[in-house]
C-alpha cells in the first residue's frame, strides 16, 4: 500500500479520518488496521472479549464500554475490580473531575481527593460507595454461601439503573464480566467485612475459570479487543489459548514489548503461544487508549451500522 | 471540569469527537486542550511556528503540513533536512509504501528498500532525487557565493509545482523554512559535491540565526506547534526565548520527560527558561503524531472556518 | 546537590558505581535514591513488601528475589500466578532460554516454544509442570475444603528443595506470598481440574484480604519495593492505604504516568490517596527492572552487610 | 543461551554484574551484548563514533565522555551544540545542580534557574559563558573568514585546561567533534553577534560534511556508540552509510521504534539502509543512558585494561 499525503476535509467525520489514516504510515496505519480487525470480528460473528483497566473507566471511557456492550460488540468483559467500583459509584451519581498530571499531591490528600493520572475521585464518593456495596454484599452473602465473581457482578449489575453503566448493560445483555483479581480494591475490603459476618461466604474464583474457559468454544470464532495490559488482557488471551487461539485481535496499549510485560506483549508474541492464531487478523496500536479507542470505534460503529450489523 | 462518560454518535465528525474527548481524562483531555491552544493562537494572530521531523513527512503528514501553510496556520517552519529531501522526492512523483515494523531488514537492503518505521523508500527514489537536486544546487551555486538555508529552501520551493508540497506552499506563502542541520542528510552530500565544483560556495547557517530570531518580535504574540523533538523543536523555542517566550504552545510527542531529552521536554520545563511564558496557553499530548496531529487539526480547522479565520 | 562529572575507576564495585551515579542527574539520581530508600527501610526495621510480575521471574531475577527473602529484605511478597508457575518449573529443573525480541513467532509456535520478550519457555516444561502441580493440588484438595492463596503457596513452597526458589525461601522464612489473581494462569486451569474432582474445594481469596491487611499494622513502619505494575503493585499499596500508608517506597518501572495506569502511577500520586505518607522516603526509577533492580540491590546489600544488618 | 537465576555476590564489581546480567533476559541481555559490541570494536581497531546529546553532558556523563576520548575509545564525536556550551561552562568552573523532575517552573524562572529534566543551570552561568565565548569567537573571526564547525570546536578545546572537558580531551587527542546543528543554541546567537562585527565570517557546515565522510574509509572497520537520538546519531550513521556501513553498533536510547523517529530507529532498521552491515555485531538497549552507559562501560574498560588495550 502506498503512502497518501493527508489532506483534511471540511466537517470530515471521524470515520472518514480513520479511512484517511490508513494511508498514513507509523501508528496511523495500525489504528486503521485495528478498526478493520474489530469490524471483521463483528462481521464474522466472533465471540468478542473486551478487556480494560480501571483508569479507563475513571476517564469516561465507561460510557463507550457500556455502549459496546449494549450494541453487541462485546460478548465477554474482563477487567479489574477498580472498574467495578468506579462503575457503581458513577451509577449512584458520583462525579469524577479532571485536574492535572503534576499537582501538589499532599494538598490533594488533605482535601480528600485521590488522583488517577489527571482525574480526581473524592473520599466522599468512596464513603457513599461503601454504604451501597456493604448492604448489597450483605444481601448476597445471606443468599449464597459461594458465588463466582461473574455471578456476583451480574447480581450487582441487576441493581443498577443507569444506561451508561457497564455492569447494568452487561447484566441486561447477558454479557459476563470476569474479574480474576476480585479482591484487589476497596471491594476486597468490603468482601472481607461481609465474610466476617458470614464466615461461610466465599467468592469462588476457581469456578469462574471454568466459566471464562467455556465463554467460547474451540470451534467458535473468537476475537479480542485488549485495552492496556494487566490481568484483564492476560486472562482473556489465556482463555483463548486453551480454546484454539483468537482469530481476531486488536491490542491498544502504551506499553512496549522490550521489557516482556503483559501490557507490551504484541500479537506476534501471542502467536508463539497459540493465544492468537498465526493467520489471524491482528493489529497493535501504541498510544493512549483514551484517544485511540474512541477514534477506532467511530469507524467500527459507522461501518457496522451501514451494514445493518448494529 | 467533570468527567463525562463518552458516547459515540452516528456519523460524528472528527471535530465533535475532539469536543467529547475534552471531558474524557488522561491524554484525551490534553488532546482537546492542544486543539484549543492552536485555535487560540490563530484567533490572536500569533506568529505560529510549526516544527516536525522527517519521519512525519515520510508518513504522509506532508500533505497536512502543506495544508497548514496554505491556510495560514503556520507562519514559520523548522524541520530537519530529511523533510526537505522527502518533500522534493514526492513533488517529483516518487512513492513511498507502507510495510511493517518488524520485517527482514537484510532482505529489504538487498531489494534496495530503505525503512523508516513501517515506511519504505526505494533506492531509486534517492537516485532520481540526486539528479534533480544536483542540477538545482549547481544553479544556486552559480548564482550565489553564500546563501542561507532558508533562502536556499525558498529557491527550491519555487521550482516545485505541487500543491501538497511543503516547500512549494512555503515559497508561495512567504513562510520561511529553517533547517539548522541543513547538511544532516543526503542533501549534505549533494551540497558537498557542489562545493567541490564551486569552492567559494557556502551555506550561511549563522545568518539564518538572525532570520529565525527576527521571524517574530518581542512584542508580537507567538505560538508553537512542536511535533516530536530534535533540533526542530529546540530551534523554534530557542528563538522565542530570545524574544520574550511563546504565548501559546502545543507539544505533541512520544517522548517522556524523565530523561531530560528535548523530545520529552514539557511546556512546564520550557517555562523555567522563559521559552514559554508562565501564563501561556499550553498543552502536551503524549502519543504518536500520525494519529494525534490530524485529529487535533480537524477541530482547529472546522472552528477557524466557522469563524471565518481560514 | 551538585552534578559531579563521572569518571569510572578500575575494578569499581557496582555499589561504588551507584554512589557515583547519585551525583549524575536524570534517572541515575533516582536509582541512587531508590537504593537509599530500600536501605533505610531495612535500617528502620520496616515491614517490606516486594512486588514483581512473572516476566521478571522468567528473566532470572527469580534468584535475586529468593536472595532478598533469604536475607530478610522482603517480608511480604505480592506477585502474579505466572511467577508461581515459573518458580516451580525452575525448581523442578526446567530451563528457559534467551532468544530474541523479534523472532518468527509462527516458527516458534510450531517448535513448541513460547515467548516472553526475548525469553523462551518450552511446551514440555509446561507439561511436566502440569504433572507436578496436579498431584500436589490433588493432595491439597484432599486435605482442605477451603484454603487461601497464601496458605496454598506456602504449602507448595514446603515441597520445593531449591535455595533459589522464591516459594521455597518464602516458606522457610515465614514470608507470605499474596497472589490476588491466583487463577490467572495455567495454575488456574489446574485448580479448576482439581475442583472438578473435589467440588467442595475453594480457594478463599477474601480471607487473604484479611491476611494482607494484617501483614503489617498501622503503628509499624512499612516500606514497598514495587517492580513493574499490575495487581502486584496495586495490592501492596492498597494494603498500606488501609494501614496508614508506606513510610518508604521504591518504584522501579518502565511505565510513565501520563496514562493513569498502575504501572506508571508515581509515589506522588500514591500520596494523594494516603498509600504513601507525605513525608516518606520515596523514589521512582524509570527503566527496565532487569537492569535497575540488580544494580540498586548491589548498593543495598553491600551497605547492609557492612552495617551487620544482613 | 540459558537463563541463569541471578545471585548478587559481596562487593561484586560492576563489570562482574554485567557478566551476570548477560544470563538474565529482557534488557539485561541487551546491556551485556552492548558491552561486547563496544569491546569488540576496540579489539578490532575500528574507528569508533560516539554520539550523544546535551542533556547527557549536563547530567555529569561529560566526565565519562572525556574519559572515553582520553582512553582512545572514541575516535570521532558527533553531538549537539548544547553539549559544547555546557562543556565550556563546566571547564570554566560553573556548577549545575540536581533538583526535581516536577518542580514549580514559574518559581525557577523567577530565580533565574533553567531546568533540563532534574538538572538546573543558572542564568549567571550562561552570562559568564557569554563573556568567555564572545571574546573567543571574536578572536576566531579575526583569524578566519571561514571555518568548519569541527575546526572551530578544536580551536575552543585548545583554550580549555580541564582534564574532564570533552572539547579539551578531543583537541589533545586529535578527535574531531562534529556538530551539524552548530547554531542551535546560545552559541548560535553568539556566532550571529560575531558575524555582525565580521560580516565576512562564515561557519562552513558543508565542508564539514567532507570531514565527517573522510573521518573513516570504506575499507576501515567502523563502529558506533549512539546515545539517544537526534542529529548526533543520524549524522554518524549517515556518514557510515556512504562508507560501507558500520561493522559494530551499540544503540542506547529511551525511544522506541514504533513512531519512526531517529531516537527509536533500531540497528535492524539501519541495516535496511546499509548504515549498519547485515553481519555486524550490534545491540540496542532501551533505558536511560545515565544508568546504562556507565554500567556498560565498566565492563568495557575493565576488559580492555586486562587485555592491555587501554
Amino acid at each position: 500500500m502506498q503512502v497518501d499525503d493527508l489532506s483534511l476535509e471540511d466537517d470530515m467525520t471521524a470515520a472518514e479520518l480513520v479511512d484517511a489514516l490508513r494511508h498514513v504510515g507509523l501508528q496511523a496505519t495500525e489504528l486503521a488496521r485495528a478498526a478493520s480487525a474489530i469490524t471483521n470480528m463483528q462481521r464474522d460473528g466472533a465471540t468478542t472479549y473486551l478487556t480494560f483497566t480501571s483508569n479507563m473507566v475513571s476517564s469516561g471511557l465507561r460510557g463507550l464500554f457500556a455502549q459496546c456492550i449494549r450494541l453487541g460488540i462485546a460478548d465477554v468483559i474482563v477487567t479489574t475490580v477498580g472498574s467495578v467500583e468506579e462503575d457503581i459509584m458513577r451509577a449512584h451519581g458520583e462525579s469524577f473531575s479532571i485536574h492535572d498530571f503534576d499537582p501538589d499531591d499532599i494538598t490533594l490528600y488533605e482535601q480528600g481527593r485521590n488522583r488517577v493520572g489527571n482525574i480526581l475521585i473524592e473520599n466522599e464518593s468512596y464513603q457513599r460507595f461503601e454504604n451501597v456495596v456493604t448492604e448489597l454484599l450483605g444481601d448476597v452473602a445471606a443468599e449464597h454461601e459461594r458465588i463466582t465473581p461473574s455471578a456476583l457482578l451480574e447480581r450487582l449489575g441487576n441493581e443498577l439503573d443507569d444506561d451508561e453503566s457497564i455492569l447494568a448493560q452487561a447484566a441486561r445483555n447477558d454479557v459476563p464480566i470476569f474479574c480474576p483479581a476480585i479482591t484487589d480494591g476497596a471491594f476486597g475490603f468490603h468482601l472481607y467485612m461481609v465474610q466476617e459476618d458470614h464466615p461461610e461466604f466465599t467468592v469462588d474464583v476457581v469456578r469462574d475459570f471454568e466459566n471464562v474457559l467455556f465463554s467460547s468454544s474451540r470451534d467458535a470464532k473468537k476475537g479480542v479487543i485488549a485495552l492496556g495490559g494487566g490481568s484483564s488482557k492476560h486472562h482473556a488471551i489465556l482463555a483463548s489459548l486453551l480454546n484454539g487461539g483468537m482469530d481476531y485481535a486488536a491490542y491498544l496499549t502504551t506499553s512496549r514489548k522490550y521489557s516482556g510485560s503483559i501490557g507490551g506483549a504484541t500479537t506476534d508474541e501471542a502467536k508463539s503461544w497459540g493465544k492468537i492464531r498465526g493467520d489471524s487478523d491482528a493489529a497493535t496500536v501504541i498510544g493512549d487508549v483514551s484517544i485511540t479507542f474512541p477514534l477506532v470505534m467511530t469507524r467500527v460503529l459507522d461501518t457496522l451500522r451501514e451494514e445493518g450489523l448494529v
